[in-house]
């Protein structure tokens, strides 16, 4: 019978799950995904921890929340004593390698602290998250040493000192003028870069050679890439692949300005927003983005061909997700971030090789998954047990299996935004920028220090446009999804120092350790 | 001006508020705490933030809650992550020296994960939760080699293997018999150590000797009794120095075990419970437990004399308080752990000799504290600056200087009963005995994982003895409680690898980083 052997977990950067032609979208054909879903489960609710990447991949990682993991956001390093899946497969002697992005800020004064040398093989390990770096390049910025990818830029004739900000990031204007991509106004010009050499060809020749070298030892990857993410410039010929009119129509409305939410207001004063709020800006970009997805499911499906080819689709389980969506304009907002499901819903896709997998292929799975469901999802597909006393999420084989199973109704997401312009909009402290979202399949509601709640009717509003946050109609809702959030807050694992079997081993053991106490 | 040069924070164990004359007590006279307190600032609703010395002393020892600190009873290790007294103090080249107990559990996985020799400096003190142990001794166990109390007890003609078993809590009873002081049948009789050589004379000698040779170097010190704490063994003449009479009533009814909640009642059947649901137990327990605090009284008045003598009490801060209560058969129930008064609320005395406390000497100050804001307290005395983004207490000071500021107006306990026969007895996992407790000036309400919530009205029911958690009549003060548990639950501290200083100075850093998104 077939068995899981190696973990593919493949990750797009900020790729809304309606950008997919199996997630419904009328235009963009995602083909080789579209082909994964079709032997695997897709995933019709799955949504992310956290809208920004940093704490939203911490979750991917670690199994557990921003609330627990404390990386709440994309400048927080991800404390030493948190344990991530890297670590977790190590016990199994099998190295979690790394081709892109992670996000993972070091500790560095974590490690002083405990006088570990960062430079040492543990503090090395430690400072990226567990990973073994093949070829680490987290995205918008020139690559530095831990990526071949500037070397490999320059060995292919883009002669310069920074070969991503002058041909990757870069375009040539209809007057044949070099222009930086950093402004959306330019991203319907080609990347000066070939579409051969750009990140996302990199990084599928970078997986695939790793693949070819790995032989019979069991592998786990993590092949993560920085594209859709801005800068939002794609290499001809996918730079103008598509119109304006076969993208998804931008969703906001006069009537979401009236009375919005001061959070929501001050995140629509920040400049992404601002560019974002003109319809041009939206016309501009979309077509961009949606042609970056264009070419990761092409290099996707020259990956499958050859994992076909190799025969690595019959023992290695297929992950495809991302760290969160983007706003594109919709609400009157840019980027990401805030409590929309363009923002908290992902695609998730998982292909299990295994025969007990073969009762669900191409089904469509609605139950509510999260970002913290990958690591026991990973481990368990490894035969390897899940530590309960750290792992907030839950194992999806039930699911995927077809197995009959009580399964969770509703998610969570949390979003620190003590970094962002909004704080100072605000007049807040750095320590009280905080939010949680409670979503279910109806409902989602967002409890914010000091600030009003905000809240959702999914069922009579989609598209998230009528705030009912402040609605007394709404009172006995809020109320019972504040309980949800409070039971949530109740149950996160902050008991790290034992696991569950030691205290079970442990309970009641005075008497054997003699103490007598209590006797009369 | 006189000013803190010194800190001395003692602490009781297991020492009810209710049992000190300055608390109200009407036969047990405290002269010496008394006559702190006239010359300090004595706080009427000072309260623990666990009702079990392990989870109650690291937040005393970190200034964060069991929810934080994730040490949430007895043997749970103190995480390697969790910062302690000890370490801020390093940082100013001041030790916090102990005597006696702090109930400190090593994390010994944690140092092995990360490479760490237990024997090294580092190791050790984090071992020790950051303290410098004079003399480590935890209590109602044999002393081990991190104590000279053994050594001490054979030097003084005690002989036996193990003078703490042997005379230190076997008594001598009515026959010349010993017996063991482990059963509370037995607590009558008198000790076999002579009150000179008993636990409370050692340590207080212990705390002298120390000061005697600090010289001019500022010391913070620990002084922290294993009393009154079971076994509740007193030396003569302490034994036999109150009748039951001179004891305060117990406090329990009939009416209590009615529809009693589910953990309660499950506390009930445990048999220091059982013990103590007997009169006689009640009146041979309290007048020995009363004996003990007289004793430690008197030791206190010995070391506040020296202290006098030798110009300390000019310069030294001096707290007084205790890790918890004791419910000594009240509500049907031994011990501690659960959220009555009698086991949350404690003594706490704060001397200030500097002259700004001049203005509130010999108040009483009703305001609520927790055991959190002791570590924000000392570091203040000592002019340093308190680490916002770890601690989550307050300083103390503006009460003890009588300015005015705005402060909270709840407290919050935790109960981790998951080691305890309670959960076998409810079938309950290891991972939701959990339960969180907030206290108001008039409402104690307590919110248990899986179980039905408990609420007791102050004013109208000081003494705790009808549980209206299911009273339809007080779902809005229910809603009200739940929402200052939610408000709390959101602003614990786990945003621990960044100060809030530098995510205030990295706040909207993105341009300065050369990095242009959200640009048209």
């Amino acid at each position: 019978m077939a068995k899981v052997k190696n973990v593919l977990f493949i990750m797009a950067d900020q790729l809304r799950a309606d950008h997919l032609s199996c997630y419904g979208h009328p235009h963009l054909q995602t083909t080789h995904i579209d082909n994964l879903a079709r032997r695997g489960v897709l995933f019709e609710q799955a949504f992310v921890n956290s809208g920004v990447c940093g704490p939203s991949r911490m979750s991917y990682y670690t199994g557990r929340y921003p609330s627990t993991h404390g990386a709440t956001w994309n400048r927080v390093p991800l404390s030493i004593n948190e344990k991530t899946l890297g670590e977790y497969l190590k016990a199994r002697d099998i190295d979690l390698v790394l081709a892109g992005k992670t996000h993972v800020m070091p500790d560095n004064k974590g490690l002083d602290r405990l006088q570990i040398d960062g430079q040492s093989e543990l503090g090395v390990l430690l400072r990226q998250g567990g990973f073994v770096q093949l070829d680490r390049y987290d995205g918008h910025h020139e690559p530095g040493a831990e990526s071949g990818y500037p070397a490999y830029l320059k060995a292919h004739g883009y002669d310069s000192t920074d070969p991503w900000t002058d041909y990757v990031i870069a375009v040539e204007d209809d007057k044949g003028q070099a222009q930086s991509g950093w402004y959306m106004r330019n991203v319907n010009f080609p990347a000066r870069v070939k579409e051969e050499h750009s990140e996302t060809a990199y990084m599928t020749n970078c997986a695939m050679s790793y693949m070819q070298s790995a032989g019979d030892k069991p592998w786990v990857m993590h092949l993560s890439y920085v594209k859709p993410h801005w800068p939002y410039v794609a290499p001809a010929p996918y730079h103008a692949m598509y119109s304006p009119e076969q993208c998804l129509p931008v969703r906001r409305n006069e009537q979401e300005k009236v009375n919005a939410h001061p959070v929501v207001q001050a995140y629509r004063q920040q400049e992404e927003s601002v560019s974002f709020a003109s319809d041009e800006c939206v016309a501009r970009v979309r077509p961009a983005y949606q042609g970056l997805i264009k070419q990761l499911d092409d290099h996707l499906g020259r990956l499958f061909a050859y994992m076909e080819s190799a025969g690595l689709m019959d023992n290695t389980l297929v992950i495809i997700t991302a760290d969160h969506g983007d706003l594109l304009g919709d609400h009157w907002l840019g980027e990401k971030e805030l409590f929309y499901d363009v923002v908290q819903r992902v695609p998730l896709i998982i292909y299990d090789p295994s025969e007990s997998a073969d009762a669900t292929r191409g089904q469509r799975e609605s139950r509510l998954v999260e970002s913290v469901d990958i690591v026991p999802t990973i481990l368990a597909a490894l035969d390897m047990s899940v530590p309960a006393h750290r792992v907030e999420g839950r194992q999806l084989q039930p699911l995927v299996h077809g197995e009959s199973v009580t399964w969770r109704d509703c998610v969570f997401s949390e979003l620190d935004y003590s970094y962002r312009e909004a704080r100072l909009t605000l007049d807040k402290s750095t320590s009280e920028c905080r939010a949680w979202s409670v979503r279910t399949d109806r409902w989602r509601y967002v409890y914010w220090r000091n600030e009003r709640p905000q809240l959702f009717d999914l069922q009579n509003d989609p598209d998230e446009f009528n705030d009912l946050g402040e609605d007394p109609q709404y009172d006995e809702i809020r109320q019972e999804m504040k309980q949800r959030l409070l039971d949530w807050f109740a149950s996160l694992k902050r008991r790290t120092s034992v696991t569950e079997e030691e205290v079970a081993k442990q309970t009641h053991k005075y008497k054997q350790a003699g103490v007598f106490y209590g006797q009369w």
